[in-house]
């Protein structure tokens, strides 16, 4: 029985984190909100399971993974239960909760880059925040970007395995995820990225080395692949992009 | 060996949901920072662990979990990790994928309790951002409280063993964490949730049960338990306080 992916059919948003470890793992899976109604899918089919007024355990937002009867929701914990099953994670479970901590280290990232255009109200438009977005993501390109690419860097610099890879000596899916970050941040933000590779060369050999793996880019060749967009996380508003100090 | 835990010596903050757990499990522990310096504990060994040039994984941020020579950072990791050694999870894999599930959305709500105080710039104070701050807990008030204690209350109402806990027959993790949540909105929003116990009653009945619980209630007593303040997450300031709709 395939996977069953849930999430909104029409941005890459947290859903590609998911999507990205399928692809790596040419896993069978459903991306169940892409699909056609006459089938069953399609958006409906999320908002029944996360408005069921019966079921046990409803998922509070996509994306949601469906393995069977077992629904499980949130980013970091989708991975670490995919993880040891697709080889994108060590079967160990102490070195899981590791792997866990670092992929909860972009979970909390990811929220910011959210929030660098939405810092008032989820519930309103971009438009009616945008003087507080630009406050906001002038502290986060001054700020938080070097913090948090600086700790991935430092990461892989200190890994005993070397630094082809955040944790040990071959692929994980926190691998997969810091490569959409970091394409994330250079598309949402190409002035304030414009050195990131001379300042994250660790990082920046990363990215390039998921790019180059076959079934990421025959992936990210296909229609399966949604363009970055205006609706997603990353969002490119040039008024927020600024040089990196 | 006693677990290590590394979290700021002067509040709750998100370490609390972690102290909780050890402390229900009556669980043998070291609060490493507020320990004395004499036997090598106090801030400054949780700042040489992160501060770490050359070991692997290191943390992010606190809280973090030492347990012998393993580190676990984040709070629904180390919960998740600790849930079945505490007797607080389940022992099956996927149910404690679900389990935390349930905590990674208390995990989110915790971070926008952060920012109903800091909207815009961690790195400034509060007084630099209270209009924001403003508009921003207004929202927080009018949609978000709604939106995730709703959906907490939805669980326990639908839990088919019953709306004593929020996930099976018996008392986990998120249990206390969800006492923790209820008592710091009390806490810093007084008027907004002058009537939680009115809309959400399987939440407040939660809240009650766990207070009443012999360790539980003997923690809260001590003086383990560092009083609310305003250097925590749960911040009291009345401006930004108000009446919910």
């Amino acid at each position: 029985m395939p996977y069953e992916l849930y999430y909104w059919d029409s941005i890459q948003g947290r859903g590609e984190f998911v999507r990205l470890a399928l692809e790596e793992a040419d896993a069978d899976y459903v991306d169940v909100c892409r699909g056609p109604s006459s089938k069953g899918q399609g958006i409906p089919a999320m908002i029944a399971i996360m408005g069921s007024r019966s079921d046990a355990d409803i998922p509070f937002a996509p994306p949601f993974l469906k393995d069977g009867e077992r629904i499980i929701p949130h980013v970091a914990n989708i991975l670490m239960y995919l993880g040891p099953k697709l080889r994108l994670a060590p079967q160990n479970e102490g070195e899981r909760h590791v792997l866990n901590g670092l992929q909860l280290t972009i979970t909390d990232f990811v929220a910011e880059v959210h929030d660098t255009h939405h810092p008032i109200a989820t519930s309103k438009y971009y438009e009616d925040q945008k003087e507080e977005a630009k406050s906001r993501s002038a502290e986060f390109i001054q700020n938080r970007i070097p913090k948090y690419l600086g700790y991935f860097e430092r990461v892989l610099q200190q890994n005993p395995e070397g630094p082809a890879h955040i944790f040990g000596g071959g692929l994980t899916y926190v691998d997969l995820s810091l490569f959409q970050v970091f394409e994330g941040l250079r598309y949402a933000f190409p002035r304030a990225t414009a050195h990131l590779s001379d300042r994250y060369p660790h990082l920046s050999a990363l990215r390039a080395a998921v790019m180059k793996r076959p079934n990421i880019a025959r992936y990210l060749q296909s229609d399966r692949r949604i363009p970055f967009n205006e609706n997603g996380i990353f969002r490119h508003y040039p008024e927020l992009d600024r040089d990196m100090a």
